[in-house]
């Protein structure tokens, strides 16, 4: 194996291969990018074990050649090691040179680094087969729609479906749903479906892959039984998918409401961002009190002291209502609606609440009270 | 106690006395900032129980009002409250006034804070007096001092004077010392002293007093048998003196050499910085290869491999000579001189060797080789 490359294009590619891959993990093999040079390019693929991404590396880009000298073979060698070499080494091309089944060399003129490698063949199996049911995004709507969900998945992994976001697809009708137990985001999305699924897809997967995002129309998923392929322009993301069965959404959105309040949203988020100063760090509780003539956020702490804050634009309809929450997950909630004025519907001090844009029902985030003394 | 105050003023001064406070420390009093009103403006008082900063704000700067509506006083309040409240309140001013004995209000048209406050006479005495001998920087000799030996100071404090920079003053000389004992840093200044002194200044308060500075010509320090007083244009800072007997300096540098190399700084830093790629991440042992004809730097680990690359510019006298070292200390030790080329003199394989500028030997950085096998 043997190959002259341009040095960005290298770069490029095993940062976006190896960006998920652990430096310590405790499988060697997993700590390394594999290299597979052919006709149709050079493919590095990194892995973390749950999830894998892969690119290839074209010969050409139109007419600009990007890899020459090419001896065909594949290597292991240590991905954090390859992409500080590419990212530090002088000049506009790599040189990387098999020399044999243990020892890389990369060099210009003036520096030379020999790397130990792993043979090719013992790095593990990934299915990157496009198979199960495919369904086709419009980039923007794919980001959206992660964006306005994903934050709600749960990050520790006491409960592993709740790290997944929810897909289920029926009737031409994509729902995403993702929840940590103490709130919950949903996105409705009108899309073509064949086949009815439900999987629980690890939200990381599906975060890194907007991130991998370049210039693309359009995202593919192929949903199979056990794993999610995700087609993007420059590579492709593969991930297993987390058995067991994900909470009925039906039973936790609220559908009756007893207390209107409509807000504009910065004016509401600025007001918690202020108030929560003087509550607990870890929870960022604060207290909205509700009349048709006036509403109050406010906090109070024994250690601390109290603020409070009168918002000057709302519309109330209901009863006198006072509601405590953690105020992040309000702000996340708002934030991830990307509009001016918001809708919060109650049902009652316990009970959880709604936040949508009033004019779009496709997107619903609930979110349960806090119970204060 | 009572004033308003103009807003960004009171940030910055917040911000200049309050980032040495350690919102945990378990003195609940070294917690808060200091504030006292009087005449002279609202002085301002932050520690963290080694090093304390104050700053007065002043009523007015030429014509401009900074604080009006004064009524007199002193109180302790949470540092890192009452400066996130600061940032974050609305408006171009903000109004404080202390309730009682525990309580301080912070206010606006829309926003109101009641904040847990403690008696100004609960906190801890420090003497910011003025005493002892009195040395007078210009502003650029001491940036350019303090930084051409602090970075040689010992982070941990298993030696405490080790985690100073020593200040010998006699015969008009100043000399800063400062060695974590692998390595050693010293500069000589031409300045006025009237009485010899020897002390250990926390490397901590000194790094901290160039962060502090603003648009000053000169910086004067007082150093008495316990204390060092910086003063700075706009604030003073204290801070013990540690006690203990530094070691001496003189009996460290070395003074005959058999070896010189002369090199370009950067081409041995990025050499240094690439070929440091492969060798241990704690250690970032390289070594160097001199023989009149040609300079190599190369590292090797039997876990990652080897790497090797020859330097373009350099002048070497002397026998073939092959030594190893850590190479952040030795790039720490050529940044710190500023200069295009530096002189590296050895004595033997195993002999600490030094770093200078070859036209300048008021500065000497000293590095202990490591042994490799």
């Amino acid at each position: 194996m043997k190959f002259t490359i341009n040095k960005d294009e290298f770069i490029k590619g095993l940062l976006n291969v190896t960006k998920i891959v652990q430096p310590k993990n405790v499988n060697p093999i997993l700590t390394t990018v594999r290299m597979i040079l052919d006709n149709s390019g050079l493919n590095l693929t990194g892995s973390n074990g749950d999830l894998a991404i892969t690119q290839t590396i074209p010969l050409f880009r139109g007419d600009k050649e990007i890899i020459r000298d090419v001896r065909q073979g594949g290597v292991l060698v240590n991905a954090k090691i390859i992409s500080d070499i590419a990212r530090k080494i002088d000049g506009n091309e790599i040189t990387f040179e098999l020399i044999d089944d243990s020892v890389a060399k990369i060099a210009n003129e003036k520096t030379c680094f020999k790397l130990n490698s792993i043979r090719v063949e013992e790095y593990q199996d990934i299915d990157f087969s496009k198979t199960g049911s495919a369904i086709k995004f419009k980039r923007v709507d794919y980001i959206n729609a992660i964006n306005e969900v994903a934050f709600a998945a749960a990050i520790k992994d006491t409960r592993p479906t709740l790290t997944a976001i929810n897909f289920l697809g029926e009737n031409n009708t994509l729902t995403l749903a993702a929840t940590d137990g103490a709130r919950l985001a949903s996105k409705k999305m009108d899309l073509e479906i064949t086949n009815r699924f439900n999987a629980n897809i690890p939200s990381k997967a599906l975060v890194e892959s907007t991130k991998s995002l370049t210039d693309e129309e359009f995202i593919t998923l192929y949903i199979s039984d056990k794993k999610v392929l995700i087609e993007l322009k420059d590579c492709e993301i593969v991930s297993r998918l987390i058995s067991g069965e994900y909470p009925s959404i039906r039973n936790i959105i609220p559908k009756t409401f007893y207390y209107y309040l409509e807000v504009n949203a910065n004016e509401l988020i600025n007001a918690m961002d202020r108030i929560s100063l003087l509550s607990n760090e870890q929870e960022k509780v604060v207290k909205i009190t509700m009349t048709e003539t006036k509403v109050e956020v406010s906090s109070s702490s024994q250690q601390v002291g109290s603020a409070v804050e009168t918002l000057n634009v709302f519309k109330y309809q209901g009863e006198r209502l006072e509601i405590s929450f953690n105020s992040d997950f309000v702000t996340n909630a708002i934030r991830s609606l990307k509009s001016e004025d918001v809708l919060i519907s109650f049902i009652g001090e316990m009970k959880p609440f709604t936040v949508t844009n009033k004019n779009d029902s496709n997107t619903i985030q609930v979110i349960t009270p806090v119970r204060t003394y």
